[in-house]
């Protein structure tokens, strides 16, 4: 078997083998393939798909080129969540432990931040102490007691996802749905999980722009799950404006503690509950969706969810007293209001050029290597929806010394008052179950 | 100007800008874009190909990436000819010193044989002694005096072509017409020449089997030569069955030599006097086709053709006497009869098996390190159309200890008398001027 051959039956649009998807996969994970041929073969994937076989074996490849986590240990049902990436997206912060606190278990392995996304890992890391770099031993034990645990990316999950992002990133292939696809699976299942909620964002601040783009990853996603017998459910949600009031890493701490002390948001609650809820169903905790919302619903009300926060934090070496005092997050040396020029009914806040300032002021990445300040971001302090008087408060910048001039300049234009405003305030586009 | 965006629009099916295509070419040259890069922009140029403007500046590009021969101290019109590579394709050999003998100069800078096509190189060296490694300077000087010349590629013509083809060879990427007609037209507006006649052979035998592949291709070739004000005719030629009688080095030889002693097969010599008569108009010899066509028979006819092939042979280092005397070119210890195993009228000889058969026996490479056998090969003796009997010899196998067997079996089933034999004996299919 000839990698280029397998280069050109896809280049021609043939159908690939389960032996000639693992032979390719085995060369990349044993570098006998080099980068140009894999770089060919994932550009031709990029033109011709992969069908629901193929993305199957070639996710499998890629998931048993590490280890898979055996959690049989845990009596529990595990269910994990996974979002493609938004602006404010701070999600699995009071979802994972409110989920926990209903009697699932979330072992939940998170990313960093992705262009002008935010990332999981950076939001817990402005937590003072908070250590998300945990060996697979100490993920277990702690999803085993807590029934929650956060953590990054080890090199022994799905390994050969690490050389596949790589390249895709350096020759512009990462825009594939199967690539996509394959990616996330390849890692999700390597938790060990039973189950996933996929929160699949679309719009302005997405990776999926369009809803049929959104669409054709959800069902990629599935498809995968069900070639390994794992359920997805997947939830498009609307990502046309930043989520809740926070962009920024300590500030999305701050919000979601606010979440789960009852409190937050209507958005970022509606998210936490929905998906909250969906994880209940596939774990059979519950049987009806009115009832595993409600649940949710509870245990943010109840503090049991704040309380398992908490005890996570505690766990992975972090300060469990910012749950009770917000003071002890770090916070930026300035804030900067940006005011209205006009009157009105706003009508949008692109949340892309939100995300963008975010990384102008050093809450995101430009290069791998840049180093995040935690404390600063934006404050959204007006919805689309709302009359606006000239003047009025849109946003607050919290900033050090870097970027408060592009800053402002991007935020500003990031408001606006034109077009018709939006009139359905959910963010639930589709469930498919 | 990041490659990765290059690659994007390409991707995107956007136009690349000059600056673009000469940023990415002078990354191919100096290294400083790598080869899994270079691979996807590949891939994406094979999925969206380029369009006119495009192909001729990246055509440009690499053709600067080495030096343009100077052959400004030759009076005459310097004309080549490309073929795209067939079976028994010998037209170079009889055809340049024919050309050279009508007072136009010729610098051809000729290939190696690749897949189951023979090259001019191999069949060239076939004569005791006769080197094609020479130097541009040694070149310039034989094509001023005899008016003819054909050598080997040379390191310092186009050099971003040998780096992309042996890129592209393992990428699955030969097969882009866009990448195939900035490869040819690189190395030959190299040579220095003021026109181009190009022989694009179409069918069985052919890299472009269908008509339509051919057109585009010629038409591809033609738009890059007007870019660089060059003229091009393109001859669309049939690839259907081997060309003349012989398939292999020596044989192919023996089988010029016969054209240019005024003798020889019909489509040989058929195709020599079309593609020569072209080359007189496109050099301003001659205005109409019928009067150049007719020069090209004369000039074989009186020995005019010979006597320049026996001076490039001698200017060379090879034997000249093989003109006069074939049995002192390179034999085949064996030959072994193939005989019809049916009687009737002969529909077909697939040139492609043809050309495998010749490989078998040592007539070509498998692999570039391959070391060649130039006295083993083919006989072909009755062509399609002609009315055969059980027991009729179809061919003669020339050939050493090596491969007999395979080649008599590919032999045999490469001539069928299944189907409708051909009615047209001609090779012309189209002309382009």
């Amino acid at each position: 078997m000839l990698p280029q051959d397998i280069i050109r039956k896809k280049k021609n649009n043939e159908n690939l083998t389960s032996e000639e998807l693992k032979f390719f996969m085995d060369g990349i994970v044993d570098q006998s393939i080099p980068d140009y041929q894999v770089s060919a073969l994932l550009m031709a994937i990029y033109f011709n798909g992969l069908n629901a076989d193929e993305m199957a074996t070639w996710t499998e490849a890629m998931l048993f080129s590490g280890d898979v986590l055996d959690l049989s240990h845990i009596d529990r049902p595990k269910v994990d969540k996974h979002s493609t990436g938004g602006v404010g997206d701070k999600i699995s912060l009071p979802l994972a432990p409110a989920v926990a606190a209903c009697g699932v278990a979330v072992p939940m392995v998170a990313g960093r931040g992705l262009g002008h996304t935010g990332g999981t890992l950076d939001k817990l890391e402005a937590i003072p102490g908070f250590s998300v770099n945990l060996s697979v031993d100490q993920f277990k034990k702690q999803v085993d007691k807590l029934g929650v645990c956060l953590m990054g990316q080890t090199s022994d999950l799905a390994p050969a996802d690490k050389r596949l992002y790589a390249l895709r990133d350096v020759t512009s292939t990462v825009e594939s749905i199967p690539l996509i696809a394959s990616s996330i699976m390849s890692k999700k299942l390597a938790e060990g999980i039973d189950a996933l909620v996929l929160d699949c964002k679309t719009g302005n601040g997405a990776f999926c722009e369009s809803l049929k783009m959104a669409q054709d990853l959800a069902f990629a996603i599935q498809a995968i799950g069900k070639g390994r017998g794992k359920k997805v459910t997947a939830l498009i949600t609307d990502m046309n404006s930043p989520i809740g009031w926070a962009v920024g890493n300590a500030l999305e701490v701050k919000e979601s503690i606010e979440v789960l002390q009852g409190k937050g948001p209507k958005d970022t609650v509606e998210l936490t509950v929905a998906l909250g809820g969906e994880m209940l169903l596939l774990a059979g905790i519950c049987q009806k969706i009115e009832e595993a919302n409600s649940k949710i619903v509870e245990v943010l009300q109840n503090g049991k969810a704040l309380s398992i926060f908490a005890n996570m934090i505690e766990a992975q070496g972090g300060d469990p007293k910012v749950c009770e005092d917000l003071g002890r997050l770090p916070s930026s040396s300035k804030t900067i209001e940006i005011k209205s020029k006009e009157s009105g009914p706003l009508a949008r806040i692109d949340s892309r050029q939100i995300g963008i300032a975010g990384i102008h002021l050093g809450a995101g990445r430009r290069q791998t290597d840049d180093v995040i300040n935690p404390g600063v971001g934006i404050e959204i302090k007006r919805k689309p929806g709302e009359s606006i008087n000239k003047g009025d408060v849109l946003a607050l910048i919290h900033a050090d010394d870097k970027g408060i001039a592009e800053a402002t300049q991007i935020i500003e234009s990031a408001f606006s008052f034109e077009g018709v405003p939006p009139t359905n305030d959910s963010r639930i586009v589709e469930i498919h179950r």
